[in-house]
């Protein structure tokens, strides 16, 4: 596809998502759904193959920003599998509904996992968040709406701080948060009745992709017996891992993490900056799904029933 | 005392070390010496009482600027503890001669644990740090020194970042940095030979007083079979402790982790600022002191053996 | 419904079950089928409805009794499914015919977790036993009739010592009894080949609720590295958990633990008296039931294929 | 059956598997399947029943050189459950096709685990092995195969020392090889990325049977945070222990522990040489299978996908 | 000696003792030592030899009443290390007087050891305690008498349900107390600050000899991070275990756990009823004494300090 | 010195140690000493320097044959220590005596450490072994000789096999012995009462170093609670450790691991073959000496009050 038949909303999305600025995989996923239905809704492809190609080739792109969001690819598998037809106009129409079917799901999926969250959460309970997640954060919210008051120990979520972002919207939710440094997790670990995390992917081997501190926070939370519950709807699941396959941790600028003036001032030094870490299952309590709650050793049950065995990609040219 | 007969030396000092711009127990023991050699040196007391009470008041107005640094107190206890005489010449020669020793004998504690910390690094070696310590990185001043080529994990250490202080000695002593996220101590855990940090002060139950993080970290070494090596000249033992009495955390400053332009981003939250936390002895497999090494849990041997039971206060009034 | 049109039978099993005289989930399960065999058999009701309103009611009714015992809602749930008709006589018929299927279910299912159970179990082996369950005597007895010979370190159970029951009951199957008090677990753990106990309930997340004291003892057991083995029929297995509700946790009186000498020579105090705990699935090496073995983590696949995804609940009414 | 009825091939290999000579389970089952063929091909059974029941013969005699080698009795479950007819020429030509089927499937099965197996493995690993298996070995070559360079530390395992054959398989594929004793596996487990491993049985509670030695190692392994993957194709997996049925270990000869020579030298004691040890699910991270990867506590789940409630089997005489 | 000899308190003595009317190693030693000074006070001994004869015997006669009473031979060691002269008046002097500065000691160490066990506990915090004993309650009287309010949760200790005894006098130091049975000790772990118990013994390991159940407790506080002080006077440090000497663990009557009417209706059952057990030092946090406070692997210095090598014992015949 | 000046009986000496024909630290030890005293009886030096420096290299040169035996250090330490005069025979005389000395005290320590261990046995109690230790055996001999049956399970020990001679000396103890690989450890930990090793060298750390598995055999006993006595006396602790340094480990011959024809018949392959491993005290539940029991953490005391802080060496060239 010559890239001056992308849709500006394609480059804008693949923009957005590039720079976390969209963050947190349900409006990656969203915004991807979207980008497909602007190039859909948009294109002047003259043949139903080549709108299917452009619309590949815009999977492609998406893909290609974020190689660790997993919502990304399930996005694009949920659209491109069901779109088709004979005409322009039958494609055109395809894609743009099975967009508005996914964001439908998409939106669903996160109330309904949020419910199933939230019952396990005791009016008075404390809880302790890493980064930011919207559908930890959907828990939060159905608890608050069931009218159980809650309290929340915030960690900062260094180097980007997302835990800001989560401080501000569980205090929109009437929750009462503190706020600690990352390395503070331990010390005030004793005071809290769960830890409740987001996840970026899960894998076949029930492991738990999920920002950088995760792995650390929960086998502090094992030692001192406090639970650990990650929200994750299923599209965070990753069908690749069935057959072995890493999730992939993206690995981010030098500059989150030093700024050029803290930089001189060290002198030679290198910079490490993983997005993502791994926790093994052991150390995880409940996967909170829409579908319910597993223990993560048996998720691969749930992913085998939602993706089958060996999937090929619908974003591949034939 | 009126605040008028302090010397400007024994102001800076204490304000130095209130800022945290003097840091480091060493560093902050020598200033401490070195304030009460200063008010010696400079008091127009007309009384070798009277002198002996400025001291004392000295030593006071020090203990109150950092709470938690025990090689404060145990700073004023040497010193004090040697000066006395009849004369006002007699009291400040005392003062002036004991400050003299403590200081070289600071000098030397350091140089020594340096060797026996440097005697458990091996060539090639990995260590990870957490904050700053003059005696950690007298280890690996004295491991470079035999010719060991050694390279580090650097945590940056949030709220105040001293691992940027950390990596910069490092990098001049030759060894080879990698800066991360605090977060990111599990992630790396496996490339680490040992993690190797200080304490701010040891307890006769074998824990480990040091700066928020610690803890934690040591609890994920343990659970990937690192060793987790302290440095602690011996002044960093707390006779207090041996009646069972704990380390004070001091609480630091919310604007160290918020600073006002995020805090009026977020809303209406608290921050919790400790500046330390508490290691328990299982999770530390040495504690290097100028003495030689020690398994924590028979510290408090040394402790009865360097302080005897039930120590009282020099600075106390008589 | 009038209180009045209750069948003798039915505020009998209620009573029998509220005071623990009917105990041991089968049994409770069992006679709360008869109970709604009762009221069918003698209910006066004139139109189908009303038959059918009644046993919705005699169903909310047992289960006030014992708000944990996950044995009652699935009896209930299993008659009142295959409970229907357009007449009276048909309403009857099937509620009577129901609750005779689902006794020999009942029958056979205990049978059948016992020869499942027993398969673990290898000639001369000791086990350990908590509370009372008829679920872990099942599979003893068919052990023993298997030809094994079993030792058992029994477990009194306080506070009201089902243990006793369950030293009678072993005795009389032939086993080798020795009864201790619950605080010598530990000291008797490495005499022990199994812990074998049943459970109150089974919940999604793998963990399991039993009488007090069993996730002590299961912690107990696993730091000697005894394999635990929960003997729990599908009936225990609480399909409400699927979406994250916690099974709840009887409160029972006082008086169990303090009688009214007791009482008054302590003083004012308070007294918990929780009837169960909840054992976590890293705890547990089996689960047994009548379908087979399974790790705790995978139950939850056995409770979505037995009772699928959010079961709306018969006893409602329409 | 009159025992001179046995085709000689079928006394070969029932006496290659009994010696040992023919190993891994792979081969056994490639053997059974071949005994099976052979007795079909050349018997001289008159009638088609006759000929079954001679078949069953077969799998009975193949099934006691072995007590503990499952795939021997899914072999033989997989060709008779195909096999039938009504003319002596029908049922020799379905035990002919299916085991042709078969060992084209056991052929695919262990190259599509490899793969799975080798997605784990990243270029630049340190593999620790233990024992002999085709399983593991397959997912090395499968690594190797995808360009991955890996480095191997070969346990000896005592006593049959079948560590020697891994190393020079290793060897031919271009892997680095440093063999250790068996007691060097935690001195050296700090260098090792994947402790790698194949089973000789998978039990329905998620433990695995494997060469002594297997279950120390797998417990060393956690201690360190080292994962354990266990590559085991599904004809290891065994549905009897879905019915609480406990694999048998095998005891072997006490000469291959001491020699005459060395028994003399010492006196009168006693040998135990069992041949393999049972490691829970919770030391294990993966078990790889040509299905994907598992859970230990979710392998159940494939194994009653796989085969079902309570198999009756197909060597039983009717 | 002439059991005629004996004074009557000596009988007395010995007898509460043996019944456990006397409990608690305090008031044990106390009484031993008051059972010595009655039979110097009363004895008829016409020679100084007679009458050590007479109070060696006495030693000898309190010491088997309580096998595993450390502080009974710690007692009489003391008494009778000190006794001595060449008349009979002399004897009997000394004899007071060891008594008398005994009694004075041991009132000392528990308030000296209670202000040490005090400093570990916060205004606010929350206890658990199992059994009854005066060295953890004088750490709780401290604490009040220091202002400090506390809650406990208070184990009721079968058999003998001596957390009666621990209830009525917390209550009555204005603790606010809540009793459960042994078994809801993890149930209610999370809500607890410290575990804190006395001991029997203490033993050169570092191991602690506690009523039964002492040492599961401290298994599940350790799961769960609570820490585990034992506060025990040096007069619990039992010497003889520094040759390696196990404490003797006294087994008592089945009666304490079983009544007659329970035993006949259950028929043919053991009862085993040990009154202690062993808690290994890596489960325990402190040990507070009145010479400060140490972990339990440093003991054994205090103990060779106090002790020295291998004591002959004083109530041995010459 | 001239190698022509050596006494035969040092050479021979030399020679058995490096061979391994001398085993057991304190037949090294005992070996060493009459190595010294071969060459003070049988030296042509003309003056008591130059027997003295003959003396010291006899030291150096035995030191060199095996790096890790830390007995052998001690041994001369002590022989040389005590060694001196102004004419040759007084030389002599002293080195002789001292040797004759340190023998005696050897002998004696054996015996008295084994008292020691042997107290921790009951009759009717399992030992595991590891390897072969006359330390170990002392332990044995002596609780023998006080009555207690006691069962040992042997591990072989590869490569050297040296449980061989462990199991002929357990069996003319009367030990009922039961050999098995070292690989079946944890699958006979069930029946094992102690794990009783001996050690090579013990560090002020606490770790204790011993023949290669030891440590996973440590890590395996402690995973199912059973405990792990370190027989060692005081000639085992190293000195040296205490300013950090570690033990080194000695690299014996691949021949030991694979001879000629298994080496040919494999390949390209490497061997390592550490003779020894290190054990954390963590997995160590007591030392055993001659000075009584130890947990290890405490060790370091022992070795201070024994050695003093920073020794000089005797075999230095002043």
């Amino acid at each position: 596809m010559d890239r001056a038949d992308l849709q500006p909303r394609v480059r804008d999305v693949a923009g957005a998502i590039e720079t976390m600025e969209t963050r947190g995989a349900a409006n990656i996923a969203d915004a991807a759904a979207d980008a497909l239905r602007a190039q859909a809704d948009g294109s002047e492809a003259e043949t139903a193959a080549a709108l299917l190609a452009e619309l590949r080739a815009v999977a492609r792109l998406l893909l290609a920003t974020r190689p660790t969001a997993v919502s990304l690819p399930n996005a694009c598998r949920y659209v491109l599998r069901r779109t088709g037809g004979d005409s322009v106009e039958a494609v055109r129409a395809s894609a743009v509904e099975s967009v508005a079917e996914f964001r439908a799901r998409l939106e669903t999926a996160q109330r309904d996992l949020g419910q199933v969250g939230a019952n396990r959460l005791r009016d008075g309970d404390t809880i302790m968040t890493h980064c930011h997640s919207t559908d930890a954060l959907a828990c939060v919210e159905a608890a608050v709406d069931d009218g159980k008051a809650l309290t929340a120990l915030v960690k900062e979520t260094r180097p980007r701080k997302q835990g800001h972002i989560t401080a501000r919207e569980l205090t929109e939710l009437g929750v009462d948060v503190t706020m600690v440094v990352d390395s503070a997790a331990r010390r005030y670990m004793n005071e809290v009745d769960h830890v409740l995390v987001g996840a970026d992917a899960i894998a076949a081997d029930g492991s738990v992709v999920n920002k950088i501190g995760t792995s650390g926070l929960a086998v502090v939370a094992r030692e001192r017996g406090t639970p650990v519950v990650v929200a994750a709807g299923t599209l965070k699941l990753d069908p690749a891992t069935m057959t072995g396959n890493a999730v992939e941790i993206e690995m981010r600028e030098e500059s989150e993490v030093l700024d050029e003036t803290e930089r001189e001032a060290i002198g030679d030094i290198s910079v490490e900056n993983p997005a993502f870490d791994v926790t093994p299952p052991r150390y995880v309590d409940a996967i909170v799904t829409e579908r319910g709650q597993f223990p993560p050793e048996s998720i691969v049950t749930l992913m085998r029933e939602l993706f089958g065995e060996g999937p090929t990609e619908p974003w591949q040219e034939p």
